[in-house]
């Protein structure tokens, strides 16, 4: 389970990271192990739909149990699929990095990060640091 | 405009509003005045779908223009005219105490907080202390 | 048929009629025979979410043919009606004056008016002034 | 902000320089910062579906921060993204010219502009006409 303290850590330094890194503004979702919304921030100048893209990216990784790398990876293979997992989904899927996998110390998925702003990429990247910074482990 | 900082100084100051008054654990949001998600946190311990909860009070606040407790009184008046706005934003409003409005220093509507966890009332004070917390003018 | 000319006139007839009676900031909207936009405008001030209300009102009328205050004394004396058309129509009615039947010489109906921003009876007189001032005829 | 006088310019602006240049019929709306309607018109003779095509143009460039011609150029270079956002919007997004964003002097996203009914390429010009007519930036 991620805590609220957890949460709020995680958003924090993804933020300070894509800041240290001269990133677009960033917006960060926390989403729990059901899919559900910890926390979330949107830095001052993102576009206001950040929200539903930084959702999505969380959402599809969580319920799929598969980070938005390898997402990625089955929707160039095989785009059908992730279509029809969107569909299942009620659209909700944003299957591109940036869509990160949290988990706890025995392996087990406790929730998932998403990360919009900048290319996907460097979504990841600023996301891992975040979760890394409270001392979970990041599967972009 | 409710920049980030302001944002955080809401969610924090209405949980920590909570606290004192030992509520139950609270939901905090901020939309943007065009309804946009810009921060949200969850208290360890709430329901996972605090989030809608949250979200349906701020957004009814800030489409309509009607603070929550308004929206509740001509929901009593006038159940039908609720219902169909209702629709007419996809089914995401909850007319009740909790979904207030945050003006700026010139009365203007610059955006909406939403607060649930405890009674309607009691979310209604919680998020209006955040709000009085960083300088701006709350309508409950 | 409504040309633009027309859609235009009523707009700013109706908006014209608001400012004169001080009534509050208001939206006004024109549809075609079918419930299609022809014009549009939101006053400065007004709630973000008026378009969503206004369309109902004015969708509401043209597609049952029949005015908002007859929606409205239906919806108090059979409610399960007029939510279950509602349903039918997607959730986009708002069964309330303020929607408004558009008439030509000949009494058919060729479109509707829906005004938002004050009370519905106010909103009502805006949008017949609208109408009538570009010489068609107005069912409120 | 955009007030609806300059709104009202806008959708004028455009109209005329789809006229002038022998355009079909145009469709014009104006979305405020956060994608809801201010001003709308459609030309006589246009197709009754133009609004939601002119809506989906605008929206999708208010809510990603991305002007319509760079939302193409990523659906032709990874399809599944834009799909995914559009179902992440509701399925509201149109990505193609003609949906264009509006800045003010200081470079902040202030609106966008979404025009139908000729080519997208034409479209998009007659939207940036508009757009200058009242001082504002566009940006295809």
């Amino acid at each position: 389970m991620i805590s609220l303290e957890q949460a709020r850590g995680i958003v924090r330094a993804a933020l300070a990271a894509g800041n240290e890194a001269e990133m677009k503004p960033l917006s960060v979702i926390v989403l729990d192990a059901g899919g559900h919304v910890l926390a979330f921030e949107r830095e001052d100048g993102a576009a206001p739909g950040r929200f539903e893209i930084a959702m999505g990216k969380a959402y599809g990784a969580v319920m799929l149990g598969m980070a938005g790398t390898a997402q990625m990876a089955r929707a160039e293979a095989q785009a059908y699929f992730i279509g029809a997992a969107n569909g299942a989904y009620g659209g909700r899927l944003i299957p591109v990095p940036g869509g990160i996998l949290v988990r706890d110390a025995t392996g087990a998925v406790i929730g998932a990060v998403g990360v919009t702003g900048d290319t996907s990429d460097n979504d990841a990247i600023a996301g891992k640091a975040g979760i890394e910074s409270v001392g979970l482990t990041a599967e972009i």
